[in-house]
């Protein structure tokens, strides 16, 4: 049943094994009076006590930023919203001055917030409980903004959105609908996308992950087909995951042979391009699936109809 | 700018607020030697610690299950897929005996586990810290299980999926593949399905939120349409949503004047089906800008194709 290891086991395995509980994404910032300002990009949020209002998240000893946090008296976390995966990236990697390119206003305490996001929430600090490697940051929430938009999400290892999850049921061809509602619903084009990506989601998934690749990992090698190769920036732009992530992706593929360095470029090894073949191989055989029920023409009508969706919306 | 508040704000805003942040959802449980079992509902999961392996959840201090979590050596966190609705349910309302008709194994020190989840994390207690009206658990963990099914989200009172967030770019009509991968991928139909629906959506939800009503409370409207009313157990069953967001969204809806009671069923005032009707309309209206690009009987064999998807994948 499970793997116990009760010495210490491996970091990457756990690591992974967090990576499935999906979150939001934050960038939580503070600025001292003196004017420095630090951002991080953290998962670790979360909502504790409605009376008082507090929240939590948790910082790397190790990083640089902890001085200022231990310091400024306030901090912001922007909840960031489905299109800041640049943002994101722009506060979870080393940079000299990550406040260059960025436009923000100052918040309580003057730490840095964001527009556009899907909430933020102006702290006080309130307590820092040592959490390991971590420190945990407790703040007492003094002021917040709910913008709602639709949130960014971080899910084994790659930025993802949100589906709604919907329950109700589609009523059986030639069955009268059993409301008004499901009547209307059964017309609505939204309705039934989600619906019918929700199914093919749910039985393609587990195949793929059979081949033992997560998602992400499928996807990047699907994208290093590229004959070229791709250099770690290329790479961060096709696949939408955070450049640790994908460093650490890149390292666990290598260790299985399915890719090499060739310089600044990673490209797909002869194991490697099999493996890709194989991922495309389960690809097209649940299309086939699927589709197999339409004719060719029908099929393409419908290729035709998304494409227009995709560029006309 | 930011709606300061120095006082106590309104704690349901506050909630309203902390929704935006997506998480995935757990039922943490625990075991006394004397066999007292209990499992609890919980989205304040968080990773703390690699090194050591720290995790932390929260309990409200007046939940009557943290008894046994303070009397027991173990707890086990365990992190429902998309299809364990129900589990998620029956852990999160008031209930005689919760473990009756779930089935479980027992975890490292006899804690609840159930299969089919998306990981499991076998934990010491550790340490716990006051958190205001919630206690903070932090547990070292013992052992964990990574099974990696796509997960069950709770994003804004309601339940959710992860949908992937691809970035890579579609090519135009007419402009060759930058890549072989970029060939191959503007033939899948998963792919262009996803991006599709990132698009609609993508314009789709300003437009609804701007009715001031969230996603969740807007379909509970139009769930409400139908003419005979809903008791909370339909509800339940329609929307998607956990009981307690049914009640508050319920609440909030009939301080809106939009719904009232008549006996044990919910119905729409009104003003409500006013309301609702302005609900479908921004439906139609973004179907309409979105698929009159298309002759009518193209739509038709779409609609056709997206069932059939729904009925046979």
């Amino acid at each position: 049943m499970s793997s116990l290891c009760d010495t210490a086991f491996d970091p990457r395995a756990f690591r992974r094994a967090l990576g499935n509980f999906a979150t939001g994404v934050t960038v939580v910032t503070a600025a001292t009076e003196d004017g420095r300002k630090v951002g991080v990009t953290a998962n670790s949020f979360n909502s504790v006590s409605l009376d008082p209002p507090l929240i939590l998240w948790s910082i790397d000893k190790r990083s640089s930023s902890h001085e200022v946090f231990e310091v400024a008296s306030h901090f912001a976390v922007n909840v960031l919203a489905a299109d800041q995966i640049d943002l994101s990236n722009n506060f979870a990697r080393p940079k000299e001055d990550r406040f260059a390119e960025i436009e923000y206003t100052a918040g309580e305490g003057g730490a840095p917030v964001f527009a556009d996001c899907s909430a933020r929430f102006h702290c006080e600090k309130y307590q820092q409980v040592d959490g390991g490697d971590h420190w945990i940051m407790i703040g007492k929430v003094v002021a917040f903004d709910d913008f709602g938009r639709s949130p960014l999400l971080y899910h084994q290892g790659a930025y993802s959105m949100v589906l709604p999850h919907t329950r109700m049921t589609m009523r059986e061809e030639g069955q009268s609908p059993s409301s008004h509602f499901q009547g209307r619903l059964s017309h609505n084009l939204y309705y039934l996308m989600t619906q019918a990506l929700r199914v093919y989601q749910a039985s393609y998934q587990p195949r793929q992950l059979s081949t033992g690749l997560r998602t992400s990992e499928a996807r990047m090698l699907m994208v290093l087909e590229n004959d070229a190769g791709l250099n770690l920036c290329d790479l961060q732009r096709e696949v939408a995951m955070p450049v640790r992530e994908i460093e650490e992706a890149v390292a666990n593929l290598k260790r299985k042979g399915l890719v090499t360095d060739e310089g600044e470029r990673i490209r797909l090894t002869v194991k490697g391009i099999d493996e890709t073949e194989g991922l495309w191989a389960i690809a097209r055989e649940q299309q086939d699936k699927v589709f197999g029920q339409f004719g060719e023409a029908q099929v393409e009508h419908f290729k035709t109809v998304l494409k227009g969706v995709i560029k006309g919306a």
